[in-house]
């Protein structure tokens, strides 16, 4: 995976097969009917400039004990309560230590956490607002309360007792996770997976404070280098003259359906006056649940996808964004948006059920497939971000390539679901030509391939997007 | 009930036992922990003058069809499909037509519904945001849906077919009842007395519009004309020279803790400079669950706490909110302060618990108890609106009267309970001297003593504030 990290992060080169002839097109602007009264936007005209997005707060926070002070703080680390971290919890220490909640500067606190939850957002000392979709909090139980006592600051270490952090200035408040659970997701249905893996056993104690990190995170399982923070994104972004940063979540497969995606949005950036849009191609890093396709096969596949040509390497920009997924659609769409404003994105494409999933118990979707958008649109503290909605894209059967949906030939489409491609990938054959690039194809096809069938001879069902 | 409008209303007149000399304090101003980066309000310095809190908005909004039309828009409306209006959609109609929820013209869309799920607010024309908590929302059914077909307005019509309003410009959007249900409450949990009354029967659509109401409602239960509108409310306090005003929501009986409150808070803002602070004492008067004691019954307990002087007619205005009731606590408090607002109010006193109950099926509050007043004080769109909030009052054994707790002489205070004070006035005994005005104090025992005991002998509980 050299080559990725040497053909996108650091030495663009021109693509070999760069698709400038695609003619697709945008959904329209986001129309909402709205009544005079309410219009929730007044969109400013874009102006063009060289400067990259301000992050929230107008300073990207980082949260790294300086050098020098590294033996003093292990030192006073040894003296304080400690607080043992869950893999997640460490993967959020790891988004707020590199700046991508700023202004955050740690674990909420009950205000940030109360505003959060009934507001999507925080307002700061200067009567602005950012986005803050998605609660950033450490739970414990009762006896670390205890365990803590009057201490203003614990130790959080990993699951080997390394120090991670000094948590300061600490607020201990309620965790009160039902009410958590119904305003975060919009339900209290049981088998939400974050809630299963973070949210029902944790404590029923929620600890607020200002984190001192100790080092940069680091998972050590290869993939380190792809982890760019959002002031390396920013460097990157700056150094190749970026006028655009167009942002692009995932946590599957890409197939040529994104790629179309990709380059129509470069496309239209182009039009509008920009000289040189680079994308972010960034996929999500953390948590997922057990049937997503894990982070290993997927920057594998998108590796092959870029090899292959179907994304410009000269533009774009491959990174791994450390956040876990809650899987809590219009919630946490904000949340994905904010975090790469603060990496310098000034665009942000959004489709169909961003961070959405099936209803746990019920037989449909968890989300109104349309409600990301218009909640993305809409959302307090997102007015600098420039929201791009697309078409759905489906196999054009006509022209044997991925297209944006044409609902008066509705016949020329074939949508091929996530069960369609499971079930594909995983009996080795092969989508109709035009749908993913064959090294991307096969990387499915070994990853499912790799999975040992449970008992029930079932594997896991990977989602695309 | 006379003598309460005469006072109270139109012709104040000097107390003749206006309790000058209580010696008791606020809690201190609310003080949240908050780090550097969100502290949720800054707050201007007073300025006093004369002239009353813009609605929000900017103008209050009122939807009442002029004279000159009203022929025009019946023989209009005899055409149009029909949609009946329940108790409470006719409350909601009440509210909005009156301009409560200003600067709102009629039941939501879905852009208005998003945002008040979501972000508890909505962004106007002009980039302003005003608070909006509560969705106000008309639900029909799918043969209501076929019914108005392609039809871009609406008649809404009572349970006799009477025409209340025309709805117009609508738009027709999915009921999305679970989410709705655990944004609005943090809870989905079965029992919450607004969701069983008007959600979980209601239909699987919503329809939003501008309303067009052809008379003000009425309810002619001999209590209308205290239901004066926030623009008769505004003319009255301007009538007053008031400098201030200071609103109460109740939706309880009022004893003497919380007339301790009531004059204590004109106390405090007359030493803060003002000349003129005018209560607004509101009891609300839509939607409330079985056990709540009704709103004729409260009304002539007020009378009675009025004229035995508790209150001081003078600087009292005593009128019905019209609306209904959810229980959202935190939620709803927002809506009972941004709808007071429009009524003139620049003060919201704010107490332990606003708009809570007990959770419907764990043996516990449904809210944290804090949370209302700092979720109230962290609201956007409520900058403008000073909240007071206050300690809990109890009845002080030692000096035989209400009075606000005292921590550090704890035995001498006695808390009454809702159950406690139920159990007393069913058994005609007598609460503490000093509770509340033996008059007053009737009131609840007659009313008790009107109810049929169910087959357990039980009789609905009252719940005070």
């Amino acid at each position: 995976m050299a080559s990725m990290a040497t053909y996108f992060v650091k030495t663009p080169s021109p693509s070999p097969s760069f698709p400038k002839t695609f003619n697709t097109h945008f959904s329209p602007a986001l129309r909402l009917s709205i009544p005079l009264s309410s219009k929730p936007r007044t969109r400013r005209r874009l102006r063009i400039s060289n400067a990259l997005i301000e992050p929230d707060g107008g300073k990207l926070v980082e949260l790294f004990v300086k050098e020098s002070k590294k033996g003093e703080k292990k030192r006073e680390a040894a003296s304080l309560p400690r607080v043992k971290l869950s893999r997640i919890d460490l993967q959020w220490v790891h988004v707020i230590s590199e700046g991508w909640s700023s202004p955050l500067r740690g674990f909420m606190r009950e205000s940030e956490f109360l505003q959060t939850l009934h507001f999507n957002s925080l307002r700061l000392e200067d009567g602005s607002v950012v986005n803050m979709s998605v609660p950033i909090v450490l739970a414990i139980d009762d006896a670390q309360k205890r365990l803590i006592g009057e201490s203003t600051r614990v130790a959080l270490v990993d699951s080997d007792n390394n120090l991670i952090a000094i948590l300061k200035d600490i607020e201990i408040y309620k965790h009160h996770k039902e009410e958590r659970i119904a305003r975060t997701w919009g339900t209290t249905a049981p088998g939400l997976p974050y809630v299963d893996q973070a949210i029902t056993n944790a404590g029923n104690w929620l600890i607020g404070g200002d984190l001192e990190v100790i080092e940069p995170i680091k998972y050590h399982d290869g993939l380190d280098r792809f982890r760019l923070s959002p002031a390396e994104l920013r460097e990157e972004f700056t150094r190749r003259n970026a006028d655009a940063v167009f942002a692009f979540q995932l946590r599957n497969p890409v197939h040529n359906g994104h790629a179309l995606l990709m380059t129509d949005t470069r496309r239209r950036l182009l039009e509008m006056g920009y000289k040189n849009p680079i994308l972010l191609l960034h996929p999500l890093g953390g948590y997922t649940k057990a049937d997503d396709v894990p982070l290993s096969w997927r920057m594998k596949q998108h590796e092959k996808v870029l090899e292959d040509g179907v994304l410009d390497p000269e533009t774009t920009v491959v990174s791994i964004f450390p956040s876990p997924m809650h899987y809590a659609g219009p919630t946490e769409v904000q949340w994905h948006a904010k975090a790469r404003i603060n990496a310098g994105a000034n665009f942000y494409i959004v489709g169909r059920d961003p961070a959405g999933m099936g209803h746990p118990i019920e037989n449909r979707d968890l989300y109104d497939a349309d409600h990301g958008k218009k909640v993305l649109s809409m959302a307090p503290g997102l007015e600098r971000l420039n929201i791009l909605p697309f078409k759905v894209a489906a196999y054009d059967k006509s022209q044997g390539k991925m297209a944006f949906f044409d609902p008066s030939r509705q016949q020329d489409f074939l949508f091929i679901s996530g069960t369609k491609m499971r079930t594909l990938a995983r009996n080795k054959e092969n989508p109709p030509e035009g749908f993913m690039c064959p090294n991307g194809w096969k990387v499915l096809v070994d990853y499912y391939d790799s999975l040992v069938p449970a008992d029930n001879g079932k594997v896991p069902e990977a989602v695309p997007v």
